[in-house]
């Protein structure tokens, strides 16, 4: 008996661009889902046919090999026929617009078109133009939202519950997406968010989203449930700050001693790929208190519970 | 219920290379294969499994996500299994030659082979060395078949017909198989066809496949029903002579201005990517008589009605 | 009526890494079920679905067209969810170790990873990391299994028996992971396997893996049954020792004149791609003793026959 999703919940959005907007009952409803499709993954054959007949196209204008193969086997995992395009063999190099290369693709009646994109707002701006639904895969400095679902459901899975819980996400929020959806979606579900991180790599005015913000990893650590590592940015970094790798670590690195600070039976999580030594220790990274295989895991449920949602037959929209 | 195949059109040729040799019967059970395939892919569900265990090989050595994903799409409709192998991954650069590349994936029993080639003539070649069916998926400056099919289909729901219809295709002519495949199927279809072109981007003895030449828009433009812009391929152009982009748009690149040559209801095609401001303005391919979107939509569905013509059960050869 | 695969035959490993440690059971068992695959993949709907369901991500740290393409084909006909996953695009370029990387995929559910590396031994390490099969498509110049069983199946149809053969591997056995998994696996299997290099291209003590070596042609291919020439692999000299192409076609290439000093029905392969007027000429490579593009078709059976046996139901680990 292959799992099945559940026939009462309906997403009543077109487009997943953001957590920003998901109600409750939208986050519970796709976390469900998630639940659901996690079981699914786990059977000798990982395989469902709601997106039968449904054409999915991961375009990805930045490299992400990691959300790329977790989009595409979610897709294959529910039948869909997907399609990856990546910029490198594009037409853009031939002088092609971004918008251009959206409506070319809407032509060819894709269901559902995931995006990833360097500059923030690309993908709303792509989701106006099409009649298909979108995915943000990740929009410069904005949003991405599936890494915040997928990190709502390992916690969950791991402490039993969100509201309430003390979440600390360090690092470099300054260039971090996941930070930005985390912050919004783990606010929505009650968590008690913190940001740690030296001044120069909070971005001005974060406090307006909701989160108090800490210097120091023995200020920012203390109580907390989760110790959310962010991967630091240095490709984004255009030359104003570049931060010694050793004093980084020395600093805002968690290794076993730092994670003392928070509770004792504190997780620990990172969007990866991991810059192990620089953002974290290996002695963390792989160790018992590790969620950072269960996020992978999840990345896969959550977003064949996002495609459900958006490509099934029970879209309310 | 599934829109599916007319049972009673047969293909009688093993390869699609070009579209000189076609039969107008072969063109019309094309089209009306293909009117099925915009049915289907207008549905939900836009599955056939008609090639169902075929296995198609998507083989470009050069670049060009547009026509590749486009036939990955149909393939995929269609239930086949499709493999894209792109040049710059492959063997070729460990010296081997494209013969060599062809012996080998034919070893690997494909039914359908996909292949563009920057030298004219190389995909005829090839297909003269397997056991399978070749499609031209354009081969230097020679032929691009399924092009011509999409746009003979564009015009024919646009304007009911094509026989009797004025097609002035307009620009950088000589470097174009687009332009090529369209003059020999739009002939044979019974259009009266145009090049307007600087005579430098004019090929020799064009006149001989049926065509009359003119060197002014408005001159060429008069009485169209059909302007067929094409893309300036300044990558081709080897130094011999390439027009400054400024001088090449004030006169033969298309605009409101210049599109009043032709007839009040005249349409505006384009085979893409555009290079806008430069063989085309913005005003012009984004408005209501553009058929340019209409022409990617086409292509996905000629691809399927080829596809299946040439790998179905019914192939009479 | 699909050829079925032998539901009595069981492979008692969970990867394959190499083919040293296949008994010989292990061996005819693969054989065989190849022997079914080469059926299948001769039928005009080519597909079975032994792997519906089951996720296979071919993870190719070095580029090759031909076997990840054999492999691709081979799981997409057994109806597997394919990945295709080349370093180029990977987030090993974001710092990322192989570990991360395998340990990213594992956490994805995959059931067989398919893995070619450039470093000898990194094939079994990452085997040791994940939960899912691994099959060792090239490491360094450590093994190659699925070619030599490819070559032994091309062999044993040819020949009708394996078992007593004289078998001559030609060429840069120094660098060559083919020619090393080929010995072990027609040793095993019964034939009498000579190496004829030049010294500078003979591995120490390559003796010992039970072959007896020859410095010229004329000597070691006197009453040979095949003649496997081997890439030379010029991209892999560090320096030490570029041979000149003339002077090694001169004394190492095959032609007809050196083909004479084998058995009048001796039988020619090379693994491909081939270097035609280095090693092999194409009088000899098109010749028809060739068997050349046999091994390519046989290069699909064998990997379908390992899929299976690795990611169906019936493995026993």
């Amino acid at each position: 008996m292959e799992p099945e999703p559940n026939p009462l919940f309906v997403f009543p959005h077109r487009h997943l661009l953001g957590v920003a907007g998901l109600s409750p009952q939208d986050i519970e409803g796709l976390l469900a889902a998630a639940e659901d499709a996690v079981a699914l993954s786990r059977q000798f054959e990982k395989k469902r046919v709601s997106l039968r007949g449904r054409t999915q196209i991961n375009l990805f204008f930045e490299n992400s090999t990691r959300t790329q193969s977790s989009f595409e086997i979610a897709g294959k995992r529910l039948g869909a026929d997907v399609m990856n395009m990546s910029v490198g063999s594009s037409s853009i190099k031939k002088g092609e617009t971004v918008l251009d290369t959206a409506a070319t693709l809407n032509a060819m009646r894709p269901d559902i078109i995931v995006v990833r994109h360097h500059a923030a707002g690309a993908v709303a701006l792509l989701a106006q133009k099409v009649d298909c639904s979108v995915i943000n895969a990740g929009d410069g400095a904005h949003e991405h939202p599936t890494q915040a679902l997928l990190d709502a459901l390992t916690i969950k899975r791991a402490k039993g519950r969100i509201e309430g819980l003390v979440v600390a996400i360090c690092g470099d929020v300054l260039h971090s997406r996941v930070a930005r959806s985390n912050i919004i979606l783990l606010n929505a579900l009650g968590a008690r968010v913190r940001v740690v991180a030296p001044s120069t790599l909070l971005p001005a005015g974060v406090e307006r989203l909701g989160v108090t913000t800490y210097r120091t990893m023995r200020e920012g650590l203390k109580d907390a449930d989760v110790v959310m590592m962010l991967r630091l940015q240095l490709e984004r970094m255009d030359g104003s700050y570049v931060p010694s790798v050793k004093e980084y670590f020395a600093h805002f690195g968690l290794d076993a001693q730092k994670l003392a600070y928070a509770k004792p039976d504190a997780v620990v999580m990172h969007p990866g790929p991991m810059n192990r030594g620089v953002e974290i220790a290996s002695e963390v990274a792989d160790g018992p208190r590790s969620l950072i295989r269960d996020q992978v895991e999840m990345g896969v449920a959550v977003r064949m519970a996002v495609l459900e949602a958006l490509g099934g037959r029970l879209r309310n929209a």
